[in-house]
């Protein structure tokens, strides 16, 4: 991951992580998500996950950087899902129930790492801040062309964009009220939200 | 205001500030909103307001006060809104057209405001977080309010409250992604997620 992270680069999904990297990545998030980034020390990430500063600097060049990691790698897959539910799902119905449940469920199971994503992204430099913003827009448009699939086949009707970024920020506010051990699951909560989206959109 | 700061209480609006006091909430708000809570100091507040470090702090107790002063001031504003709309507009539809640009204009009006409301309650300490989360509850109150009695009246549908979070969601999460100065007015947004909270709700 830390060739693309020295060189940022919108929309490419970062390469996988050892898995000493992926534990300092869910400390930091969970750190980060909890104390807010300016919040949480270096040398607390290194006590946190057992390594120290020292050789928590040989898995990372900087804090930032850590946040950076964060804040692409769960869009990244948010994306390359969506992809994959655009390409094997035509019916623009039961296209928006899965992208609806991929959304609410990698929320729910990431949450620390989504909430640093919402929240956080000020904390980055201004080239970084574009490509997670380039992230958020290349998201958006798999839901916009789900959409105009659906408006080509007759189904759905055109909605005004900032209606779609409406419609995904009730998705992506959930990390300030989702609680991934109550009585309702992601799944469920999911379905619900595709509810919604399709009585907006359906003709 | 001091007092209510001291002893935060929830749901009670702040006392008037003075303009020396609003002046400073605006410009702490600003930049809280463009670098993050933590990552700005009180000196920085006292240049940014003209005041100084010291004439600042015939105002402020802390920083963390203006942070709590920010995020109640609107939510509570928000609430007194919300409650006169109630009072004023019996029909479910027309309520919710109101209290969806009443909403909306305020985040428009107020956006490093609402920015830091929605972003910051981490930063709090956990007294004052609770009070700030009690805010939202009676502000969600006051929608729920609507949504039942628009449900007695046989013209909305029982919805679960993770919808009513979502729906809520659309419109907070718009801090991030609003421009006040974009192609379509705060109003006409206010507008259009109206029609998605009806189209969501109605039987």
């Amino acid at each position: 991951m830390t060739e693309q992270l020295t060189q940022p680069k919108p929309a490419t999904p970062p390469r996988k992580a050892s898995p000493t990297r992926l534990k300092i990545l869910q400390v930091a998030a969970s750190l980060f998500a909890d104390r807010g980034f300016s919040g949480v020390g270096v040398n607390e990430i290194g006590e946190a996950t057992g390594l120290g500063r020292g050789a928590l600097y040989y898995h990372i060049s900087s804090k930032e950087d850590l946040l950076y990691d964060i804040t692409t790698a769960y869009m990244s897959d948010l994306i390359a899902d969506g992809k994959a539910i655009l390409d094997s799902e035509v019916d623009p119905i039961i296209r928006t129930q899965k992208l609806s449940r991929a959304l609410m469920m990698t929320i729910s199971e990431h949450l620390s790492e989504m909430t640093v994503c919402f929240r956080e992204i000020h904390a980055l430099t201004a080239e970084r801040r574009r490509a997670v913003l380039s992230l958020h827009s290349d998201y958006q448009a798999i839901w916009s062309q789900s959409l105009s699939d659906g408006l080509a086949k007759g189904q759905f009707r055109p909605i005004p964009s900032t209606v779609l970024k409406g419609l995904l920020g009730m998705y992506f506010y959930s990390f300030l009220w989702l609680d991934p051990r109550g009585p309702q699951n992601a799944a469920d909560i999911g379905d619900a939200f595709a509810e919604v989206v399709l009585r907006a959109v359906r003709v």
